[in-house]
């Protein structure tokens, strides 16, 4: 089952990170404000301009991201707990 | 007896979706934030970019789309139940 | 006596729906949310883009449409109740 | 003493409507929202689009006029109550 | 000392109007919503559109201009009370 | 130690106006809402129009300067009191 | 580990300011909106004008900024606190 985000959204899948990784990223549980990791599951055509041209995506499948904890709405598909979010959520790339 | 929506506007007819499918999409009664699933029966000829210029819609008849659980505006049409909402609404397009 | 909507306004008559018709429309007086119907009167030249151009209205005289139920402003003009609104708050035209 | 208003503003004289016309415009006096008649005294020489170009306005001196009840700002002229609103409050043109 | 005015200011000196005059304008001081009468002492080189033009002004040095009874800030320049305030609050140039 | 503002920033140092000089400005310490008064000390590259384009700025270092009395983040820059705030908070230029 | 910020994001490791330099930047501990101090790590490839095209940003690796001491959203990175915030939360560039 395919699932295709419409405009500027972004499909994600949420990556629970290790509390401490050498060389990794740390996210501890307690952390009020901070990001939440996740790897960019399927990504839309992007929003319109004022001219009504597309914008182009800055995210592509399988980019491992960063995002607000409370962002996107979650969406259960094909059994995969999954979040749908605009790529303005999303804060950057992880590489 | 036909509806055109206006602008960006899109008919929708809900789908009740089954608890449990192998392979589906799931979307337990209980989940708060959770979007419904639903087919577009009819779309409007898209709003307008600020040159007063069409935006082609990005959503078609017969798509089988998400969108927000409370989104849109319940209308009885051929005693039908559908619902009319923008197309930003909508949050993808499931293939 | 005439009355010319200005810029994206339209003039509205109220349609009292019928309860229960064959494959007609049917809004019950309980519904809280559900749109109303009405035929257009007259419309506005059209509001302005941002280059100051007239954006073309989408309805047209004779149109018979569904508009939110509490949209728009009440006037009486030549005896009849009507109702002036924004083409924005009309959502589809019935054919 | 002549006056000019600035952009878009319309410098209006208030038509207190007979309450039962045949064929005329009846605003009653209990009516909470419905709109007020009067006659357009002075218009400005128009807004500007985004490009800094004046956009046309769609009343005219004398132009028979209806506007939101509370619309505008009371001034007195030359011993005249006139309001001076914008056209955007304006609704329509009754000819 | 001059005084120039940034972007759309305008450098305005209250006039106290008259209470009664013949053919004048009047603002009696118990009128809650009344305009305030002034003259332009000063005017700033104009906003800028979105391509970053200049937006010409609309009202020039002397002008006898109406504006909204608490718009401005106040300040004394050279022993004077004078109004710096933004073009879009004034109404209207009395000729 | 050199401090660049960004975009249309601009770096302020506060002068204490005196109460009372023969043809200079006055702004009494009981005056809620005056405008205070400085000298420029430095100016960002400008704002960028809506195609990306720099918006020249209209302040230059040097130019002695009002703005609102609250306007601006204090910052000590080589131990002086200064103050960042955006153009548009300068109301306009002494000469 | 790379991180890049998307759109017009900066990524930024605060610097714990001196109390007192000579000719330094003095930020004192009990100042309630003073700015902080920090050095940008990484940089985004910018956001989008309404045409969709990048707006070039104004700040690049290295650079020692001021930014706004409640700014940013905290991430762990390689066990180094980091701040990701937009680029217009920078107040200016200290050379």
């Amino acid at each position: 089952m395919a699932f295709t985000p419409l405009h500027d959204r972004v499909l994600v899948e949420r990556v629970e990170s290790e509390e401490k990784t050498a060389g990794g990223l740390i996210i501890p549980d307690s952390a009020k404000e901070k990001p939440a990791e996740g790897v960019v599951v399927a990504v839309g055509a992007g929003a319109r301009d004022e001219d009504g041209d597309r914008i182009e995506m800055d995210v592509k499948k399988g980019d491992k991201v960063l995002f607000g904890k409370w962002s996107g709405t979650e969406v259960t598909l094909d059994g995969k707990e999954l979040l749908i979010m605009k790529e303005s959520d999303i804060m950057g790339i992880i590489a």
